[in-house]
């Protein structure tokens, strides 16, 4: 089969494009209004993640509407702590709960791998869906939240502030965190490559709380898992490299020792001038990223000049993939996304000639 | 008057010391027992800050308990933008609100720079008589909010984690953002001045906040106003040279240019080892900081281990003010603050030979 958009694929191995390609992190959600009613019908967020057709249809949703070179997997990132038997729940307003938060090295030693191919079966089943749908118009990414990451909310419970706890344990008895985040990267590994296998055709891993670490424990305790994982993935599958994009949410100081992870890309968020990023890392990866969400709630002018900033920052040549920083929020004007990628499309043909 | 102790102004002007001073963001807080109750009998936390003897008897506290080389003031970061009559209060478990948040352009236009004599004379008040109380054993640091982070809860109305109103209207009404914030770089600075006249020995500007800018946002929007406010500072006062210290959290990429405002010392939080800051901007400013404040809920080794870790980044020489490299949390055991103190002051003055 062949891609007919592979823009995304080729600027991800920092092969010629025509134009910069674009996908929005959070691209299926709240801010759009036919993703709210589809979410009516499902009930809870975890019910339309593991309804097959509805998350498929979700995930399709941004595609009809806007001009975007990839599809992203709807699901959440805390689907293997939840198979692991959590009891993941959602508090209006408050993000995602656990009911059985695990503390100390007891409730560690309790944990088991999750069954992928039994428990997080409703993920690959929408993969595989997905991608018949989406009959090679664009490529599909798959992803998981990284070891830290999800170990945060194991830890903590739900989202949190200080981060207390899961610094508590790893200042105090760091081997027991070490077999938490080990146990996860095995798991974070099988479920990548069991999204591969399905029909993923990139993957990102999101390390959405590795820069409240310092340097040497981002390195010990979120970097070397995420590397360990990457060492195990599935790289080509159906004639076809698969490349890897790992994204530590303000990691932009950690940014060499991200790209030697063996990663392909390095998402970056817009706290970091894409330019200093290229500067140290853009002979090795690709990058993508970033403009601040916050941006889409700005000004027509103002969201052209932030696009083409951030243009300008990576400048001319390969490599570069246009994101966003972070999600977009839920309280986006979802025309206001048309304007950003108006602006892409007009402006970025020039920086591959 | 001599001060018994001023290894902490020594080192802001990278003075020779024998033992590498520190004080602890919000030393004075509810980690304290005896904070706990003296808040009890305020009544609620503004009421606390208001009344002169109850705030300098909190101020106080810390020191009688440890070894620290500074005193700050007892107050909070949003007493101006409370005495513009914005209706600071605080909600349990979420921190401060504010009744009259300000949106736009019409509601900033409306605002009028506080009269720091009258509406702020408890802040002065305080400052006199804890250095009365002080009687010069240690220095007292007072401090203020950068316009920034003032700006974020006074648009957002409260605590943020997206900052999608403030930055709304920096991307849509840029320039009703800047009449905001110049407004609040003339009453910082005001303020702060009034803090020196009163007593304070040394100032900090707490930019919270500026670390969820962009690189130009940062400097267009917070930095360029705090480095209004540190030109229009006394910076001699009673004989003897006041110090400022500029702290943006998450500022680690910029410490270049905020070496640069003409500010003394830079503030820095766990997220940059110390000597990368160091080797950046070293010759030209002392640096504060940088403990994460969950290294207190570890072992006691760890404790140990970390304090020697980040002397030992910043290395030999002078002018290194320990300290956090955020407020102490509340749930802190406060045994842990003497380990911590009692690794310093062992292992510091061989830094300094």
């Amino acid at each position: 089969m062949t891609l007919k958009n592979d823009r995304f694929l080729r600027a991800l191995t920092r092969q010629a494009v025509d134009r910069t390609p674009v996908w929005m992190m959070r691209q299926a959600g709240r801010y759009l209004p036919e993703y709210r009613e589809t979410r009516a019908q499902a009930g809870d967020f975890m019910s339309l993640c593991r309804n097959t057709q509805l998350a498929c249809e979700v995930t399709l949703q941004p595609l009809r509407r806007y001009a975007l070179d990839a599809a992203i997997l709807f699901s959440d990132i805390l689907t293997i702590p939840d198979a692991m038997g959590l009891g993941l729940h959602f508090v209006p307003g408050e993000g995602p709960h656990f009911s059985h938060p695990v503390r100390d090295r007891e409730a560690i030693a309790k944990l088991a791998k999750p069954d992928v191919k039994r428990d997080l079966r409703y993920v690959t089943d929408a993969v595989s869906v997905i991608r018949r749908e989406l009959n090679d118009s664009v490529p599909l990414i798959g992803f998981s939240g990284s070891p830290w990451t999800l170990a945060t909310y194991m830890v903590e419970g739900g989202p949190s502030k200080d981060f207390r706890h899961i610094k508590a344990l790893m200042y105090s008895d760091p081997e027991a965190l070490h077999a938490l985040l080990a146990l996860l990267a095995d798991a974070v590994t099988e479920y990548l490559n069991a999204q591969i296998l399905a029909g993923a055709q990139a993957v990102q891993i999101f390390d959405t709380w590795g820069g409240v670490l310092t340097t040497p424990a981002y390195s010990a305790f979120s970097l070397d898992y995420m590397q360990r994982i990457v060492s195990g993935l599935i790289r080509e599958h159906d004639g076809r490299q698969v490349p890897v994009i790992l994204f530590t949410k303000q990691g932009g100081q950690w940014l060499e020792s991200i790209a030697d992870s063996g990663c392909d890309a390095v998402g970056l968020d817009w706290g970091i001038e894409l330019g200093n990023a290229r500067a140290r890392i853009g002979e090795r990866v690709a990058l993508q990223g970033n403009l601040d969400p916050n941006v889409l709630f700005g000004s027509a002018d103002t969201i052209r000049q932030e696009v083409a900033r951030t243009l300008e920052s990576f400048g001319q040549g390969e490599g570069h993939i246009f994101n966003l920083g972070h999600g977009i929020s839920q309280y986006t004007p979802a025309d206001n996304v048309n304007i950003m990628l108006n602006a892409l499309h007009e402006l970025s043909p020039r920086y591959h000639l």
